[in-house]
């Protein structure tokens, strides 16, 4: 197994000024690429420990990753270090240069001399050059490989995606190429999906599987390796379709759509409007909703029903509703469903009542029940729950089962 | 200037599973108390480079915090690993041993063998007891300060508060004391506070000012220094009424208020009642009102316009003004938050019509073009705002300004 490790530099690091980005990032890639991260150092700007922790680093690891101190300023240390400690020279790469002179003409920034440290390199640097406006460089030491990155998360990121990920997979698997997908599920336990997922015989061999519990959603990145991408891309078709098999409902798709996107997706596809009735998610569907640039297409807009003065007045939930089942109940949220696809004319109306805590509980209704309604054309449907967390936790349960139910509702 | 580091230890942090939480924290504070920490290593559970890296901190650290693998399994490695490097005996502490057969016992945790690893510390190591399951302890060797701390956050976190940072900032400073307070502001650039802060004479001296953005707000953490911990407090209270004479508008107050919080008491003690009309915020205004427990007793409820049909319908928005005016208009808003009022039998209607975007921009309303309404049995105020950034920045923008406009009108 290859052995590596990441130092990230930057003064915002060491004084937690800043959370970390890059080396997680990198962390996390690397695990499930297979390639093993030993240590993550996180180092100000002060030359001298840089040059010990890398060099510490070239007698234990097979690549070192390196973000930060690659910009103009007189902090960024990393280059000029690096070189010294590794006994290279620095020369000016006249392309790296004309390119940065470009990139600021572009940007209509006015060239200054101190741009012109941009462009020194050490001896035998390979520049990785991802079309933007930073760029990283690769070094091979003996028998270890250096990536010098920016510390820019996003122009980090798209360097270790283009270059480095690929480079390090492929020399680890002396040509191998590597295809990575992230999968969304909700409404399954880590536990459980692990379990159906090593009972599957697609997944016996040849992919890597991560786990990455992110509330309310479990995700699941696969990564797999070999010759042919094009393959690879297939394998992970062949993998994604075998998961659905067994766990169709509770698969919401790839990392790249959120919930509320595919909701959004289906009201489109099927020409259908949407209104919403919210009492104890106080308005989070409405927010998730319209986090989705043209959601005003579908979505009408919706009531938070927070007094039962409102379910009465707007909803039209009826007084002996409301006085002999009570405002957390299976008929409330029926009729709070009902009454606000009326209010807004829209075609589905969903409604949720619950009790959010941490007071408000008793024996028959604790805190964390909660009931969603959802109205449509052809009639009503009511489902009931007890979520357990925090107030906000179960605010945030509330309001992706809703949505949830509605989407299963909508690919039937 | 007293040096040190950190080593935080865990397979979790290495793979990139979860994001690091305690090094940071720790960084932070150390910074803020004038103690510089020059390298943050994350490693998994393998002693020997664990070792190394401890000793190379002795050689260079006064003081070194370390977390994580104090725990009761086999790959907490944590404590025989550094008895070992730095050559001390461990033997089972008595008293520790009984305090976890209590703790075990107070939780009905069933006894196990393992969990005796717990009672084992290295001679000479103080224990650090916080009351609660998991202790730490410290450690001096030679000139430098050890801490053995848990990775758990919030073991982490009460025994650095508790023990670390007071413990190391009197050996700094001679046996002085720290007193610190993060003031959250709304409403004013780092820059401009940074200038304001600097002109103030009573911050001239013996207060380190600590700035951390906080999107949308901007968080102050100030830090003093001295003997006598009431007179530091009572320093730090002048320091605050002295910032709240120049930025009072802009001062929401300590961190553990959020502003909805805020709001809520203001209108407990006034004992008023809100209801809201939302356009682009979607309901984000609801939800961040409903995340505060009990908030029910003054909020009762909104109305999610989103589209022109529930602004005529519910909010009785009169059809002409949205003809003429337009739905993003000083005039409609008004008469949502008027609408809203009267819809809910409310004190007050809060209402935000405006331009989320991408799209729906024009040249004399672009995106981020918002309007604030604030209805009162007074009568109606009007704000405008053009925000700038994406749409969900502009979407917690609009939120945060509309009850931070709500908060100001009632502390007048």
């Amino acid at each position: 197994m290859m052995l590596g490790e990441i130092i990230a530099t930057g003064t915002e690091l060491i004084t937690g000024r800043v959370a970390d980005f890059n080396a997680r990032y990198a962390a996390r890639r690397l695990h499930e690429a297979g390639l093993a991260v030993q240590r993550i150092t996180f180092l100000g700007d002060r030359a001298p420990l840089f040059q010990e922790i890398l060099l510490q680093g070239l007698r234990r690891s097979q690549f070192i990753i390196i973000t930060g101190g690659l910009g103009p300023t007189e902090d960024d240390v990393t280059v000029a270090a690096a070189a010294a400690a590794l006994n290279l020279r620095l020369f000016q790469d006249d392309g790296l240069l004309a390119r940065i002179r470009r990139c600021l003409a572009a940007r209509r920034i006015p060239w200054e001399e101190r741009y012109a440290r941009l462009a020194y390199i050490p001896e035998g640097a390979l520049i990785l050059d991802p079309g933007g406006m930073a760029c990283g460089f690769a070094l091979r030491h003996r028998d270890t490989r250096l990536y010098f990155l920016p510390g820019v998360p996003q122009e980090m990121q798209a360097l270790f995606d283009t270059f480095v990920l690929p480079g390090l997979v492929a020399w680890a698997g002396n040509g191998a190429a590597i295809v990575q997908r992230t999968l969304r599920l909700f409404g399954i336990t880590e536990l459980a999906l692990q379990e159906i997922v090593s009972a599957l015989p697609e997944f016996h061999d040849g992919v890597t599987v991560g786990y990455y519990p992110t509330f309310p959603e479990t995700h699941l990145t696969l990564t797999v390796q070999g010759r042919d991408r094009e393959a690879l891309a297939a394998t992970l078709d062949r993998l994604t379709a075998a998961l659905a098999r067994e766990v169709d409902d509770v698969l919401l798709g790839p990392e790249e759509a959120t919930l509320e996107e595919l909701v959004g997706q289906l009201l489109r596809e099927q020409g259908l409007t949407l209104a919403t009735a919210e009492s104890c998610t106080g308005g989070l569907i409405g927010h998730r909703l319209t986090n989705v640039a043209g959601s005003s297409d579908y979505f009408q807009g919706g009531v938070v029903s927070y007094s039962n003065q409102a379910k009465l007045d707007l909803l039209q939930v009826p007084a002996e509703v409301l006085a002999s089942r009570g405002a957390v109940s299976p008929e409330t949220a029926r009729d709070m469903a009902r009454g606000v696809r009326t209010a807004f004319h829209a075609d589905l109306g969903l409604a949720v009542t619950g009790i959010a805590g941490p007071s408000g509980g008793s024996p028959a209704k604790p805190v964390g029940t909660v009931y969603i309604g959802l109205a449509t054309p052809q009639g009503e449907d009511v489902w009931h729950y007890i979520f357990h967390g925090h107030r906000e936790e179960i605010k945030t349960l509330s309001a992706q089962t809703a949505l949830d139910r509605l989407r299963r509702q909508l690919k039937k």
